[in-house]
């Protein structure tokens, strides 16, 4: 595949992104689709990608993990292929704490594009997301990740719980509250816990101590506080945040809270990674 | 109202119950309906009272809440009357913490129905449910509390998240799996916080570390888990759990596991507590 056009897919769990990547690494074309894994059912993703993307009509397979520490080299030499020389699937990793696994598919790739962007060998990452990954790298392997459920919990508290009823309607966000999410930031980290301090949401708004328009960037807060609180980080420590604006924004903010110095990487790093991983295999035929 | 028959209303989060109680304390007639204030809209209330207790068609009001530290006499002394002599609404509490307020309603009547049972003029009581209450009580007055969304938290996992998919349909839960709930209660008490546990709940069924009928049970061990995690408690301590049978067993089982000693009280106290309030009053013309 190396000195070929490559079509990079990034299958996430809320989106389906695609890219077309000549031999230097740049970005002929992107597509992006609201079809993520989520909404996919069992067995219609053959299609989903022939309508996207003009593919495969084989069957897919399960590509399997590669445990952790695990380097570059490593996911290069474990691809699934779909169809030989074609088509292949990037393995995922797992990693085992106490008996229970934790996995990624595809931030280990966005990783090691954004260590090549970088020139990282060592580093803390942080993914924001539906499901946030964190991911410590050293010497250029992975050795820890782990995954918080801090996107999907938002949006579980935002549209079906009781805090629904204090929140303005679902149907359009109003605009950001730095202010508001600060606040909610910092209650998070006093530590009680997201099981109480999401209840404070509702509070606030019932003692009129918070605008209705506040309390989406407020909840915000609390989430992403959850999520830091946990993460044992020290003032002074350097965290690499990765993915779109908006978010990672929102964690640069949060993060600058704790005294955490960030440096941001936008969501190319997928595309220079899976470049980079077409690039060590073979020339075929073309 | 003390000396005559008198309807206790229980009206909370998920269901409304009441109870018919004469002059000694006596239940003579219960009724429980799945119309908790979740269910009913804005202006409706009156309606839907007056279908299952037939009571009044006035309008109602907003009791308001007292603060804490507050005791028995306090809230006695506070009813919001919506026909006088008639019918009252028992205010509720508040409490505030670094400017966050946090509030209950209902909760403040069952403990102080569960200390006259008990005989106790110090406690600490938990009221497990859609939102469980952790409740304080320093010579006959509640001092603090705090609210904790373990059961909607639960609720929203199970049916909303993508643990929905990897748990068995919703429609009916199976068997309760006491050794995977103490799973999830020993992973949550690890310490990594909620956002990061839930997702074993996933990778365990991944990798076929869990029987799928096992993972409801083990989800539940987790929110339990995570909120006692946060209670600080030692070894020894003593807690009074109240409520349904069903939920106060599964807090018995997770306390324990921390070394904790329990004393159970059934829904009854809710019916003690009202009676009692009723019994203050003087009595009216009947």
């Amino acid at each position: 595949m190396s000195g070929r056009n490559l079509v990079a897919v990034d299958w996430g769990t809320s989106s389906l992104r695609g890219a077309l990547i000549d031999a230097d690494g740049r970005v002929l074309e992107e597509r992006s689709f609201a079809r993520g894994i989520l909404t996919v059912a069992a067995g219609q993703f053959p299609p989903v990608f022939e309508r996207c993307f003009g593919g495969s009509k084989q069957g897919w397979r399960e590509a399997p993990y590669c445990a952790c520490p695990a380097g570059f080299d490593d996911i290069a030499a474990h691809l699934e292929w779909v169809e030989p020389g074609r088509i292949a699937i990037v393995p995922g990793l797992s990693v085992d704490k106490d008996g229970v696994p934790d996995v990624m598919r595809g931030e280990e790739t966005q990783v090691f594009g954004a260590l090549q962007l970088l020139e990282l060998a060592n580093a803390r990452l942080v993914l924001p997301g539906t499901h946030s990954k964190w991911v410590t790298v050293a010497k250029h392997r992975i050795t820890d990740f782990s995954t918080w459920m801090t996107g999907e919990f938002y949006a579980l508290l935002r549209q079906h719980s009781i805090l629904a009823r204090t929140l303005p309607n679902n149907d359009s966000d109003p605009e950001p509250d730095p202010g508001a999410f600060e606040q909610g930031v910092a209650h998070a980290l006093r530590g009680q816990g997201l099981l109480h301090t999401a209840f404070s949401t509702r509070t606030l708004s019932l003692f009129n101590r918070m605008a209705t328009d506040a309390l989406p960037s407020y909840l915000s807060g609390l989430v992403i506080g959850e999520e830091l609180k946990s993460q044992s980080l020290q003032r002074g420590d350097a965290v690499v945040v990765m993915g779109a604006e908006v978010l990672t924004a929102r964690y640069q903010q949060a993060l600058t809270q704790l005294g955490v110095s960030v440096q941001r990487v936008g969501a190319g790093a997928t595309w220079r990674g899976l470049r980079a991983i077409a690039d060590t295999l073979p020339r075929t035929g073309s």
